[in-house]
């Protein structure tokens, strides 16, 4: 597997895509908003969405359309209004206007596309606006577009995120590529994650619905954002088996499985690292838990911990606080086992700090970009891996000085 | 009940303090960080604590001696150091110390002091620092101290906070009192939080036990802090009888419940108003909730939303925000059934807001210091309520203009 230099979205065999300004905010401020993607053969999907009870009209609209198989042409993505707390007309405003798509792509079927949107929540859609980009977008779908695609996406991002991977197999080659969109780590603007997955493989629905449920797990189920779950989170998958290669079983299915796994995951770091503010990208590890949920929890609870992230912003080794915030995680384990490590710096060791003296070692350390924090219960074989971000400005001038 | 004009924790009969500086963080910043009370007949005395796995010895301490049962001289309190992680160390030094002052004031028992601590995790206390202290805290003990009390267990705390009630019944007169300290709603410094109730009503320890415990659920258990449970959280009351008034049983007893419960209330109110950059004080409630637990979990969800407090900030009516936090409180309600009000203005019906219209009344009721929002989830009669400030400064310079 490698990373294909410039790959996007488009870069899979048969995947085109469009984007313009629908101005759908309606803040005139000229914003790609409204983009296309779109196969030149029929695609297999699937999809994991948010598990908000408040869900997106989008949400409930593509959960739908998978529910009821087929093959689908491509997606329809939106941003600046979520289309949430929207009731049936929000439902009514996806069918209409993917409708409407579907006629100008001369599908045989209108629940061929896909819809996703974030932005804000509470008012309807303005359909007409988006109905009006439909000539723009289905006339100039262009294998080209794939970053125009990435960055219609966004909302509060400050880059946009891409990537695509060549893999290699004994059937021949095919391509996995992402985009996606995110919110900052201390960025409660909308938390909205929407990830695309494109691939020429060629894959069922039960193989790409394992792959992303896997990849999903591994990456943005591990990303933490404002602890604020979105109505609108959505990751798809297609495939459009353009490249020839099966990888339904066998050893192209587990290279499959692992591509789709590394661009989710390389994707979650993106997120993490455009985290709004952020100056530091900083991996916890957490081992040795009773089992691999509680390490789950335990790593969650201190990627999310406002006293932790401003310790990484103030590169202040406060080791306390990441004891404290480990201990009220619900992992079980005992205090005076504990041991902490700053990448390969052994900080922490019976759970207290082996010898003062390494708290200059231990802030060099947290000087860096990027570093990792691993924190081991001494209570069993659980393990788990979180990706965040420092919490910076003066949110932290009061407490990065707190020891001061 | 009435509230006493000026009263403290030393307003209960026989109850006297005194404060000084220690230097125990050692910055030489001159701010009082240790203090006594002392009664001057023994307590009943009952307490509440984290449950954070990670516990200060302090805590350990306190809960030792509690269990161990018997009657009580006073509390010792200190600020600048956690004595958290400190491993037999920690314990060691609450027992030289409450030891060196039981002597100093010839008390017939080791045990009968209490100890509580605020600070930097990781240190060792400065025991010395403590020692040295003995001799000025206990010959200075005097019952116009009581605010000095508070305001030595201060950390980043900008205003002390402290109360006292009087308490009328047919057998007489007793006085409730308390001081507490918090930390910022935004403020992840170290969100400790220590509160002590004194009274001079006759108390036996489950009398006392069974108040604070239903006090502190009504009061600090539903005040948002940073999400973060700290190693050191402490409420202690103590009872010395000297009002002569039995509130064991009776009437006297709901009148004593009644007045623990609302100086733990209005101490939880002095600490959420004191959230660091707070502007506004909004107490959210949730009503027809399944149960009362489920209207707990909700609450407490929208209270810590950073979405929600940036919007309390940026006094943006944006009613999607409540209903995306309440979907993912893991309250089970039907979105398509919730009311929203803005004080008493109703503004979202059936999961909808009522009219576009009202979002300038609502935002109105936004820009007050104070007010109330109020979930409804018709899903039955559980009902609960939560204290919370907004978030502001460069965090929400992003986000609070996110619909502009």
């Amino acid at each position: 597997m490698e990373i294909i230099k410039n790959g996007n979205i488009c870069t899979p065999a048969g995947f085109v895509s469009s984007a313009t300004v629908a101005d759908i905010k309606g803040n005139g401020k000229g914003k790609l908003d409204i983009t296309l993607l779109f196969s030149d053969e029929p695609c297999n999907a699937a999809g994991v969405f948010t598990t908000n009870l408040v869900q997106a009209a989008p949400v409930t609209f593509c959960k739908e359309l998978l529910a009821a198989g087929g093959q689908f042409a491509g997606v329809l993505v939106s941003s600046g209004n979520a289309n949430a707390c929207t009731g049936r007309q929000g439902i009514e405003a996806c069918r209409n206007i993917t409708a409407e798509f579907a006629r100008a792509l001369a599908l045989p079927d209108d629940g061929m596309l896909l819809f996703a949107s974030t932005g804000v929540i509470g008012n309807q859609l303005p359909q007409h606006k988006l109905i009006n980009a439909v000539p723009f977008l289905c006339d100039n779908l262009d294998d080209d577009a794939g970053t125009e695609f990435a960055k219609a996406i966004m909302t509060t991002d400050t880059v946009h995120k891409e990537l695509a991977v060549l893999v290699d197999t004994d059937e021949g080659c095919f391509v996995v590529a992402g985009a996606a969109k995110g919110a900052g780590m201390i960025d409660p603007a909308m938390a909205t994650l929407l990830a695309f997955i494109t691939t020429d493989a060629g894959a069922d629905t039960d193989t790409l619905q394992a792959a992303i449920k896997k990849g999903c797990d591994a990456s943005f189920n591990s990303l933490t954002v404002d602890g604020d779950m979105s109505t609108n989170d959505t990751l798809l998958i297609l495939a459009n088996g353009m490249s020839g290669v099966d990888v339904n079983k066998g050893k192209s299915r587990d290279k499959f499985n692992t591509a789709v796994e590394f661009v989710c995951r390389e994707l979650a770091k993106m997120i993490a690292k455009d985290g709004e503010g952020a100056t530091k990208f900083v991996t916890v590890k957490v081992n040795g838990a009773k089992n691999n949920n509680e390490a789950h929890m335990c790593a969650g609870k201190i990627a999310r911990s406002p006293l932790v992230k401003t310790m990484f912003a103030g590169s202040d080794p406060n080791w306390g606080r990441l004891m404290s915030t480990a201990g009220s995680s619900g992992a079980s384990f005992d205090p005076e086992a504990v041991s902490i490590w700053f990448n390969d710096l052994h900080y922490v060791k019976n759970g207290q700090i082996i010898d003062t003296a390494l708290e200059k070692a231990a802030r060099e350390i947290m000087l860096k970009d990027e570093y990792t924090i691993t924190v081991d219960l001494s209570a069993g074989h659980g393990a788990a891996e979180y990706y965040t971000c420092d919490m910076t400005k003066e949110y932290i001038a009061i407490n990065a000085d707190y020891r001061s």
